[in-house]
């Protein structure tokens, strides 16, 4: 039998990228970026209806772009392949979540009506529209109230960036659009929608985002009926309590998708996924006591269980969510490289830019190569790495960052450490809600950017949680998953695997670098950490309000227009 | 009568600065700094004994350079302000303090003798000498043990810098050459010595330096005996029980002296005094009810009073100490001006001073118009003081810094703020510690380097501390204070005045800067005093002790030689 290849899509906040893989071993053949012409839409919509401004904490995608990415990024694989289409089996994607559009019954973007174009609501609302928080404020405070029983799933609290957040914000601020949308769907969907022609909804958006689960469904209608009278039967008008698998296939490309993409129609779509969860398998994880980190401006961890559990503070769990079979638990920390970027952009003084520009590198590799060359306690420093508040375990936007331990001998490179060893103390406190609620944690598989980047990282992230830490061999995790995910959906009778823990055996490797914890570093991390645990409940479960307190008087000095002015007389 | 003058001179750190003043009102004439030939020893002898090295944390001096400030500084404002000497009617002096040294019964250095000045202890210990921490440790164990009446003057705890600790240092490392002394001096009774060949010790350094006080004088023979049988006679045999009162006269300038000088020999020398004391006539307080601010690397803060009192954690408190006939208080923050100058230097990114450099000013004036722009509360940022320890309320050398309140979009300025209001909120607490034991603060007049530099500082501690600060109008105020107590030396009959009191009515003076607190800041400012005054508790009084326990774990890492580099396979 000929070799197989398989396409996969990994749309992402500023563009998309298809990768083309061989199904046999999963080596990558060809890549391809289309940046996305309207990118992120913050401050006004897209000519000619640019003069329409959004308000502050908006993030619009334009749906095209995704059509674009097919009609661009495809054929370019193929051609820099050379692979035949005939040979390629399947297609999967995956997608920044929660980001979802309102359309119409067939499937057509609101936004590429004229009668709604000039209408934020009816653009594609991105992961990162943070404008629905009142909505989600709502949602968790008539959660609570009606004491439902999903929230424990969510760890207690789910966010405004969430699926119905952003549906619920459209029928407040804009309701005839509301009405107008025969169906509100995740993006991640809809472009299954657009290259098979059916429209599938994935159990892993609707488990991680819209509090779907395979056993109880979404919430009761007469829970929504709380939110507004006018939600109450969202599920039934907008979407589908028909709920597709990751593993599934979607259906298969339309004759119209053949033409843009230049696949052969009929190739086998898989159910879309999410671009952290697709990553698991290809970082060759479908077991058990493996948690996958997904590193990067922030991180994601996913864990397999095969039972259900609850775990404080985790961002969701959903049977089935990942790989099918499974519980996969997802929890996260809202900043990490994040961090670090903030500290070299505000906090580094002018030596170490200068002996970056004189190197020729970034100011990380010089901070990194000071930090590397200090001894795990030497800098005297602890940090609680909440720049962006906590996600995972304490679930509060409103914590912020703390640094104790410093002295007019201080340094930068110093400081750099202290905070890449708070957010490994945050990636313990995660580790540990899990242990201690009978999800193993044995090991862990790095992907995302920081982990080729940063080799102090990785070696303090061992060495603070006692766990071996090994970096999947792509950096294209979700990609690759995706063209697994596709090669699924061909099945073995096509010339591709019958199932996700066959294709990632196949399909997913490790890279060679392997980081085990030393010894004499664990020993005094843990006490360092038992510090870190000290402080992270004293400031974030309550027996010192401050951060709140200070987030509150800061609102206050700024509406309250106090003159800064200086007096005197 | 002609115009009389008076000269004062300041002994500092790294340099002797004379000043020739008026005696009819205090205005400056001419003024000389001259730099310190061998400025602070820390790291080797002088030549030719440079191949002596110094272990870390000492800080010695060499006394001719006090020798050389008489020849150099004082013919230089004689010559400058061409005042004919036999018009200058007084001198008076100022010195760091604690700064001693060992000398034989006629007062010579035993660093001068060939065959001591190859020995450390030799030299002069200046202030900042910090090597005689376990002596420092010893005196207040013993203290405690023996339930010193003395202690709760001094806060409850005597200082490495101060003078026991530095004479049992030299006992303890160098007996023989303990022995060899037949003195042990202030470096400010020293140099009085020189001008006048009378030894005399003045009782502000012994009060405040030397647990000595007018109604218990030194502590009891027994107490030294229990520090080391060899010390039991160290009043008796080094040092002396005649203490002088600052504004009397130590004698009249030799024949020696004033020939180094060029004054008139017989010129009335004054008493010693010490730099910080010697100020507060010198910026116009003579009464209770107004503390005089130091502000510079740190601050020194000093007010008077009717009666002893108990406060926690001042530094000191002695009868007749600043002004005869009240008890002076001494209370200070140990980083101030060195923390915005670490900030500057450490944690401020280029772009800052890149635009100090643009406009050709230093980078704290970019800062400080950055920061005067927020409002008080804007930055949700909050610091706690202690970069270099917290000399009061708290008296513990091993707090360090702490910042709360960091976000991604936190700003340098922002932390800068946050940095002086932490300050202001350690001056509060000071001035929280004299007003709750019954020792009045009504206002403050500020003077040093800070409050001339930095405008937005002096309107933050006046919001802070909801006290009007004024600002001294010299920025010499220890010289002119020596030169005041000069005048005083001299006396009415020869031209200048009989007290300390009449002398600042007449010489001393206020800007006419007037920093006033604005209601709206003071209402926020409280707030944010009271989120500090939890976190001052908290960290600094034993609930948790992660400073110290930071520090110790820093110790540890460094002497254990944990290696630091990075383990993979």
């Amino acid at each position: 039998m000929a070799s197989t290849y398989a396409v996969g899509i990994d749309f992402g906040t500023e563009s998309g990228r298809a990768v083309l893989v061989d199904v046999a071993n999963g080596n990558e053949l060809a890549s391809s970026v289309y940046t996305y012409e309207n990118g992120v839409i913050d401050e006004r919509l897209p000519a000619p209806d640019d003069d329409v401004r959004l308000e502050p904490d908006w993030a619009l995608q334009d749906p095209e772009d995704y059509l674009r990415t097919f009609r661009v990024a495809v054929p370019s694989v193929l051609e820099r392949s050379g692979v035949d289409p005939s040979n390629v089996i399947g297609i999967g994607i995956d997608f920044t979540a929660c980001t979802m559009l309102p359309t119409t019954a067939d499937g057509t973007p609101l936004s590429t009506l004229p009668e709604y174009r000039r209408r934020p609501h009816a653009w594609v609302k991105l992961w990162k529209h943070h404008a629905a928080q009142p909505e989600a404020d709502r949602i968790n405070a008539v959660a609570v109230e009606r004491r439902e029983a999903w929230l424990p799933r969510y760890g207690g609290k789910i966010s405004s960036e969430w699926f119905f957040s952003k549906a619920l914000q459209i029928l407040d601020e804009d309701p005839d659009l509301y009405d107008a949308a025969d169906r509100l769907i995740e993006a991640a969907d809809w472009v299954v929608w657009q290259l098979t022609g059916v429209e599938t909804r994935n159990n892993c958006t609707a488990g991680y985002k819209a509090i779907w689960s395979k056993r109880d469904g979404f919430p009761p209608d007469a829970y929504f009926a709380a939110l507004d009278p006018r939600f109450e039967r969202v599920v039934e008008d907008k979407m589908s309590r028909r709920i597709s698998v990751v593993g599934e296939r979607a259906g298969r490309l339309s004759e119209i998708a053949a033409g843009w993409t230049g696949l052969r129609a009929g190739t086998a779509v898989a159910v879309a996924n999410v671009d952290a969860h697709v990553s698991v398998p290809a970082a060759t994880v479908t077991q058990p006591g493996t948690m996958v980190a997904i590193m990067g401006t922030s991180i994601c961890h996913m864990v397999l269980g095969d039972r259900a559990a609850t775990v404080e503070g985790m961002c969701g769990v959903v049977e089935d969510g990942i790989i099918p079979g499974l519980f996969g638990f997802e929890a996260g920390q809202s900043g990490v490289g994040d961090i670090f970027a903030w500290f070299a952009d505000h906090a580094v003084p002018p030596e170490y830019h200068e002996a970056a520009a004189a190197e020729g590198v970034d100011v990380h590799t010089i901070l990194e190569r000071e930090a590397a060359a200090l001894r795990p306690g030497e800098s005297g420093l602890l940090a609680l790495d909440w720049w962006n508040g906590n996600r995972s375990v304490l679930v509060d936007v409103d914590l912020t960052g703390l640094l104790v331990g410093g002295t007019l001998a201080t340094k930068a490179p110093e400081v750099y450490r202290s905070l890449i060893e708070a957010t490994a103390f945050g990636t313990r406190a995660i580790i540990d809600a899990f242990d201690t609620n009978g999800v193993a944690v044995d090991e862990i598989v790095a992907c995302g950017g920081l982990p080729e980047r940063n080799r102090l990282l990785m070696q303090i992230y061992a060495d603070v949680t006692g766990r071996e830490f090994r970096v999947a061999a792509t950096s294209q995790t979700p990609a690759l998953g995706s063209a697994m995910f596709g090669a699924v959906a061909a099945g073995a009778d096509e010339g591709g695997y019958d199932g996700i823990i066959e294709a990632a055996s196949r399909m997913a490797r490790l890279g060679g670098e392997r980081y085990v914890p030393a010894p004499a570093h664990r020993a005094i991390y843990d006490e360092l950490y038992q510090e870190y645990r000290t402080l992270h409940d004293y400031f974030g479960r309550g027996t010192n309000d401050v951060m709140k307190r200070l987030k509150s008087i800061r609102t206050r000095a700024l509406s309250d227009a106090v003159p800064s002015g200086i007096a005197d007389g």
